[in-house]
């Protein structure tokens, strides 16, 4: 088993031919690990199989079952996202502006590879090939450190992703996997400061809190989304329903699921009980304030653990407030930062929520669910960044990149 | 003395009202603060004066007693700095694109202030007032731990700028001093992750070291810079004179300034006494390598050690090569990735440079000492980033900032 200091120096060697890697070649070795992957299906299912039957051994909770569990499909999904990979403009080497200063050197701001990549993340095995792919064609080496859980699985989408590309002749360290699943390892890596030049955690709130406070490399902390719905006195009702369940339903347990309704108290009393009637239907649990319980059929009372927590389930806690004002107060208190939406008529309620709310995505009249890179239009999302450093919101392949400034000067000298 | 949790709390209420401040409310505000500096100078140059009775009594030294004084004219200075300022655009509220994704949302990103930003410096006073009007142009409220040394003419600087921000009706608490000058108040600051946004230190590798090291915060690492030039065979030997002498002695103690020359085999033998020849006429003592050695009169041995150093000083390490390929590589392996400089008259060692040089600055027949805000055509530094994540090179007001996400809908659900 390769130390973290080993794999970090081989994944700086394969850092220089990445970043000179043409994007002929990229989008070549990507194709070829998407045929890597379909042809290694057998392999990648028996290792899958392996940790499925460790985790039974183990009495995994069913949803985690589920997001480990690898079938044809999904093998399939994994090769057919690295083929979307490869479609994608190429992020590296655009000369985003450049001009001539006044001595006369022409000064270009190019985009570069950021260099190392640590990923530390917990029991979905298709983030492997989607991580690698997304740090691969934007010309960095990546270390990919999964869950224990999935050990087996991710060894065998790793060592199937290396093996194209030693068929390209391109490194396959530019691909790793820490084989140290212990705790020990994700703590190396939070310091692995000569090595790493940024580290991404993806997983739950708990894994994302302990990279934070203990990394000293360059964290970009993703994905805790404590998203609020504010629907405003001037709101349409059929509106700010179909927004507030579909915002809490669509997919409960994703980051940009909403986790509080606040309501203005002129339509608390005409709104809510038609809400609770459209959320009853996937039996959604309200916990609300008291002025919001005085509107509903069925409630627990809310305490202020539910304006701080992420349910991430048929959950949802409800808040009568008296003004545009507070709700932006409670957001902006509570908020993990992610998205937020007002639901309004008003044109100057809108304006001010936009300004005022200070989230990495703000909608007005739409759903919270439409932040991610794909319903951006990004083509790719390697995770919604909540913090304001580097990158904010759904992070695609630019979000991967640095830049240098490229100088060309004819002597001069200062 | 107030904690650093207390001032941390007073800063986010400042960031609210600082985000929504007007372009025209803010210049007003720092026209303001350039005029009570000049108002106070009397206060300042006498708390300044007290600083320096210190600093006597400590036997400080010459330079560190140079860069603790303040004058009349660096007075002046600073608050011309503030005015100058005040000129540049406002790198706040700009929708940098906007587009409609396939749900028919419009999707904008604009630029926002990032929030708090922590700085910690050492000796120079005026380091106070440039810092404290970048951030607040750029609508952050700032919290400033500067040097124990400079703690009288810091504290001056500040209250004076507090007392603009009063009339103006602006909360005080965007500009702030930590009081506590103990190493206790710049550890906790790096850990102040609830408070602070971002970190960034100015000041010598020492203290940026131990901030890159201990922080959990988000850090900007700035200014270590232990530049190269490489005298390629190509070159012209009065341009590679004129650039290596430039960036060796125009001003030594700065971050551009040149460390190491790397010279092609092929002709050091004619260049090296040549530019020994010119920049004897600085006393530069120069670290050489056994084949640089033959062919200079006076120069010391160099150890590895040499390769690694940034003298700040008229001192230059020299290295012969064989090779771009060993000039590249040599400086991949000991650079900070500051800048680095090729003279050359080839076009292909010159893109070869370009491409494979890993730093935040590269240039081709220029000097390294180019690398900074102002001579970039920037109007302002903040300091220059040397790490890869959110910023790279001369950072000046733009990156200042983040951005969100403002997305106007008709009701759209997922």
């Amino acid at each position: 088993m390769e130390t973290l200091i080993e794999l970090g120096k081989k994944a700086k060697q394969a850092e220089r031919y990445l970043a000179q890697a043409s994007t002929t070649a990229k989008n070549e070795a990507l194709l070829l690990m998407a045929e890597g992957l379909l042809d290694d299906k057998t392999a990648i299912l028996e290792a899958n199989h392996k940790d499925l039957e460790q985790a039974e051994v183990n009495n995994t909770s069913e949803s985690l079952m589920d997001r480990l569990t690898l079938t044809t499909e999904r093998v399939e999904a994994m090769a057919q996202g690295l083929k979307d990979i490869a479609k994608l403009p190429d992020p590296i080497g655009l000369v985003e502006s450049m001009w001539t200063n006044e001595a006369g050197l022409k000064i270009g701001k190019q985009s570069v590879p950021l260099g190392v990549i640590g990923i530390i993340y917990e029991a979905r095995p298709n983030v492997t090939s989607d991580a690698a792919g997304l740090c691969f064609k934007s010309g960095n080496a990546v270390i990919l450190r999964g869950g224990k859980d999935a050990f087996h699985s991710n060894l065998a989408v790793v060592s199937s992703l290396q093996k194209a590309l030693s068929a390209c002749d391109l490194p396959e360290t530019a691909i790793q996997l820490v084989e140290d699943t212990s705790r020990h390892s994700a703590n190396e890596m939070m310091t692995l400061n000569r090595y790493l030049d940024v580290l991404v955690p993806r997983g739950g709130a708990g894994l994302i809190k302990a990279v934070v406070e203990n990394a000293t490399v360059p964290v970009i902390e993703t994905g805790t989304g404590n998203c609020h719905v504010y629907i405003d006195q001037s709101a349409q009702l059929e509106m700010a329903k179909d927004i507030i369940v579909n915002a809490k339903t669509d997919r409960p347990s994703v980051c940009n699921a909403a986790e509080t309704l606040l309501i203005h108290k002129d339509v608390a009393e005409e709104f809510l009980p038609e809400i609770e009637d459209a959320l009853n239907k996937w039996d959604v649990v309200l916990h609300a304030d008291d002025k919001a319980q005085k509107h509903l059929n069925d409630s627990l009372p809310a305490s202020e653990k539910d304006w701080e927590k992420e349910y991430l389930d048929y959950e949802l806690a409800v808040k009568v407030v008296d003004s545009l004002d507070e709700a932006i107060t409670h957001i902006n208190k509570y908020s993990t930062g992610h998205s937020e939406a007002i639901v309004t008529n008003d044109y100057f309620s809108g304006q001010r929520f936009h300004k005022e709310v200070n989230s990495a995505a703000v909608y007005v009249n739409a759903s919270t669910r439409f932040t991610d890179g794909f319903a951006f239009g990004f083509g790719a999302e390697i995770g919604i960044s909540t913090q304001k450093l580097h990158a904010r919101g759904p992070m695609g392949l630019p979000e991967l990149t640095s830049s240098k400034y490229i100088v060309f000067g004819e002597g001069q000298i200062r």
